[in-house]
């Protein structure tokens, strides 16, 4: 894995993360010292992808932490200062689930560790869960990996960015090509642009030229052809929330993506770890998808490339329905139809 | 129709075409005094869309007879320099066959004219085409909208530009769009935005806007999705060629589009003239596909939005295979399966 990319380091005390509003073109690090400079980098996009997001946030609160200590604060005023810095940090970005998942998992160890020990602690429970993060993306790109075994000169056509932009480790989806690529059976990798915000050309484009994995750059309405011409073995993403039924919401086009790899028999796999399934909902269509500022798809890095008063429909989201989901790689294996099997099975297996 | 937009006119001996790659918010003009100047329009995509193409090249082999006689050529060298530059006027988009037709054309008048009575006849010539342009555009459109004859509230999709900036007249597919809402039954057109040249963003949003006609853009990979859930009722889009077979060269994401279409049972239609059909080719494999500059793809409107040096496949058109065309709008009917027959018929109908 290339050493420039990386979002997030814990280092000396400070959260160093990459700032990716700057790609492509920029590699410059941020250098935050306080909780509040965490919260702004994720509320301007320098830091995003839901498992980087809520590592972000875990050191920003022992940043937090720190910094109330540094006034002197001590017993009930201490914690009344932690959770306030806790509701402040989780209201940078208000829909990502993992900042608020990790902003409670700090709260709740600060809570139950004397003041004595709540530094130490506090810093073992980010560094945790960055390890968990790193693991869990391990662990996928194994399971992954392994369903191309013998096979050479693959072709994977990939959407959106899923790599260690997205995550404290090597990925969801890109994870599972990096080790595809490290054990030399990428030809190719056809990286849709993914339009409104471009995540592809600027993320994935940047990691997979950064790595030296052969790629190649297309706009999203070449899709199919691209399966067809350039006979791709399989497409690969990640999803923003599974239903128990194996409905995957993920970024716009994923649905696209999905049938026109049924019409081509190619094999679509989605790429998630247990923190984006949602067991309580029994199907996609439970899933409300965000709709975004028109100006999104109006604009392109602020020129206007459309008529400035034209209605616009922008979910940032679509979903692939689980019939057209060939696998879902998670960390414990692919799981594979009958989802509403495979998925409670899963389900089972993460209480244990 | 709206006045303010028109692509091409033949004016006090000049060819004045909008500069579509100012679109939208500039409307400027392009003054042509020689054919080079509509060669390096057509190439840039100045001026673009079959029809549209082919009428400004039989206005450039006007300006291209113009430049020669000026030069004192008569005979033989005139006639070798005018073929030259048909040659060259022709070359400047390969895949365009109106293009090399509308030169064609010219050149066969041209040799059938003694010297004296050729300006007159190449000006005539042009002129007829044009003029024929704007019939063919309005018959297609009564044939296309005739499809949907008794039905309300149509939800219809489009992609690139297929309108009154596309040809001389209101357009292929647009025609068949903007007679419907003429007739009061449409709900609402979704345009495709058309990355990488963003035709439909720039150029289809400025025609429904300027026609008032209920429009949303969203993004190409929006369009399965859009299928789905906003129930379209048809795809209309244009073509630049269309083999004996039915097999059609379109925009790039025409191919994707076909297939989204046969999964959602969505009527798929091409709008073409008799001068998109080449019957001399069995099937769109015979097709050349142009392939583009990269850096449309890696930048957008002077932007980079991807690494400078990633590898990009930028092909300008794809094609959908007749297996998933429902029907193919012509000015003299509408052409449906098996189309080896239909379209073997048409072309006799043409010869009468």
């Amino acid at each position: 894995m290339s050493e420039a990319l990386w979002s997030l380091k814990w280092e000396k005390g400070e959260l160093v993360l990459l700032d990716q509003t700057k790609l492509p073109g920029n590699i410059s690090y941020i250098h935050c010292r306080e909780s509040r400079e965490v919260g702004e980098a994720i509320s301007r996009l320098s830091v995003r992808g839901a498992p980087a997001i809520g590592v972000a946030a875990a050191y920003g609160m022992v940043l937090a932490f720190k910094e109330i200590k540094k006034e002197g604060l001590s017993g009930p005023s201490l914690k009344d200062a932690f959770h306030r810095a806790a509701r402040e940090l989780a209201a940078a970005r208000p829909t990502a689930v993992n900042l608020s998942w990790a902003v409670r998992e700090m709260v709740h160890t600060f809570d139950t560790l004397p003041e004595e020990e709540a530094l130490a602690g506090l810093i073992e429970r980010a560094e945790a869960i960055e390890r968990e993060d790193k693991a869990l993306c391990s662990a996928m790109a194994d399971h992954g990996a392994d369903l191309f075994k013998g096979r050479k000169n693959l072709r994977i056509l990939t959407h959106c960015n899923t790599g260690a932009l997205a995550t404290a480790g090597i990925g969801t989806a890109f994870g599972v090509i990096y080790r595809l690529y490290e054990r030399g059976q990428i030809e190719r990798v056809y990286a849709d642009e993914t339009r409104p915000l471009l995540q592809g050309a600027r993320l994935t484009g940047t990691e997979l030229m950064e790595n030296g994995i052969p790629a190649t750059l297309i706009t999203d309405s070449m899709a199919g052809w691209v399966m067809k011409e350039k006979k791709i073995d399989a497409v690969i993403v990640g999803a923003d929330r599974i239903a128990a039924n194996g409905d995957a919401a993920n970024k716009v086009g994923t649905y696209g993506l999905s049938v026109l790899c049924a019409y081509h028999h190619i094999p679509f796999y989605i790429t998630a770890p247990f923190s984006t399934f949602d067991f309580s909902i029994s199907s996609g269509d439970e899933i409300s998808i965000e709709e975004r500022n028109p100006e999104e798809v109006r604009q392109i890095r602020g020129i206007y490339t459309a008529p400035k008063d034209m209605p616009v429909f922008n979910p940032a989201f679509d979903v692939a329905p689980h019939t057209l989901i060939t696998g879902i790689i998670t960390e414990k294996g692919v799981l594979t139809p009958p989802y509403d099997v495979t998925i409670k099975n899963y389900e089972r297996s993460l209480q244990l």
